[in-house]
């Protein structure tokens, strides 16, 4: 059967999270819904990162198979059409090797956060971005993040539900970009590894942000990695400013 | 009694518009029965602009007026405080002098219009940008807007039912910015003029889209401007990409 790759962006405040779940909506099973509309299924799609409830993606990637040989661009149109109204979108779509896989085959995955700094409840951004109502300081964020770059054991930043099976992983980026955002000045918080541990994003930047607002000394970032002990996170943040932004494979599928 | 000038953002969709209606919620409602809950109403407010249903502000400048001597932050904190959950917000609040209106004092509105070029369905901008699925052409919509700015007879670019005493009009600019937004290429028209015609904004984009797209030349629209008729106008745009995003006063308030 044809393999097809496609980009996929997602508003994730309707969903339980990528995963398909029996009672609850997800954006795997909208993606599936869509598929049946065009092909017979069950259809069982798989993604390169299996993002929690309400968590975005612009550039998400999944992948399906499907009998008919379609053309690309017209399978994106017909599978937008079928999720309409779900704020889910295919952005591109690719075909690629059979033996193609979204998950196994990437190299890297992309994470993006977005903490919004104001004090005036959000209107536009509100569920797009984490608001903190007071400034951070983004030097004092950078110096705390530096300790967490490269190959670690990062145990102390995993959720206890976490199902790696180690918790060695290496950060290969973690930059702090400061915004003009649209709502107001913005922290974006630009990850990279090749995987990520269950809520390792959101562990390291509630903890960053206590070091932003100085609450902690950086120095406390490196002693709560080295810890290894759950208990010495920071507080966890919530999912909404987090956005899954790209992901990495020895051949782009999509350029 | 005091006099407060606010300033306030707010996302149009949940609304009927700015103004004051008996059996659907409006901005200038959410705001009033905030206000009732701080002391006993009616209370009655004037804002700058009387934005249409599902158009935005991230800058309008309201005024009302208090028994009490309130401290402005403290206000600007207890109305954002009852307005929840509506998406509208206290930016900054000043108090200012009782013959200071915010309508009447008013010298410039400016109002910005965001256009996302792109063909999948947005998810996050969904609501907050007009989206066409092709490119636009920025040197010919810039070639089309020249004709537009000055003291003209703006009959063509007005809505049938504007109350206003004259179609005659300053349009101090019209800038169309190239912007790499959050979910793609935008294009950002920012318009400047002491005041506007009802849909003038509206019908100028959606005039502007047309040359944009390679059908209408650039001279057409001083063509269209010079008939002085409404026939004579492109398509009006829908509200969600606009946004009214500052008042100018001969002091500001909030400085």
């Amino acid at each position: 059967m044809p393999r097809y790759a496609l980009q996929v962006e997602y508003h994730g405040a309707p969903f339980a999270g990528w995963q398909r779940q029996a009672d609850q909506p997800s954006v795997q099973g909208a993606i599936e819904a869509a598929l049946a509309r065009l092909e017979p299924g069950p259809h069982t799609i798989a993604a390169a990162g299996r993002t929690d409830a309400g968590v975005h993606a612009t550039a998400q990637v999944a992948q399906c198979d499907l009998e008919k040989d379609w053309d690309p661009f017209r399978l994106s149109e017909a599978l937008n059409h079928h999720l309409r109204p779900a704020p889910v979108a295919i952005r591109a779509c690719a075909r690629v090797a059979e033996d193609w896989h979204a998950r196994f085959s990437a190299l890297e995955r992309r994470y993006m956060f977005r903490l919004l700094m104001r004090r005036a409840p959000a209107t536009h951004d509100a569920g797009l971005v984490w608001q903190v109502p007071h400034r951070l300081d983004p030097e004092a964020i950078r110096a705390g993040a530096a300790h967490l770059v490269g190959h670690h054991d990062f145990t102390t930043f995993r959720s206890v539900i976490c199902q790696a099976k180690s918790p060695v992983k290496t950060l290969d980026e973690i930059r702090i970009e400061e915004h003009d955002g649209f709502s107001g000045p913005e922290l974006r918080f630009h990850l990279r590894a090749r995987s990520f541990l269950h809520n390792q994003v959101r562990s390291i930047v509630g903890t960053l942000e206590r070091v932003g607002a100085g609450r902690w000394p950086p120095s406390r970032v490196a002693e709560a990695l080295e810890a290894r002990d759950r208990a010495a996170c920071g507080p966890v943040c919530p999912p909404q400013g987090l956005y899954l932004v790209g992901v990495g494979y020895p051949d782009d599928p999509f350029a």
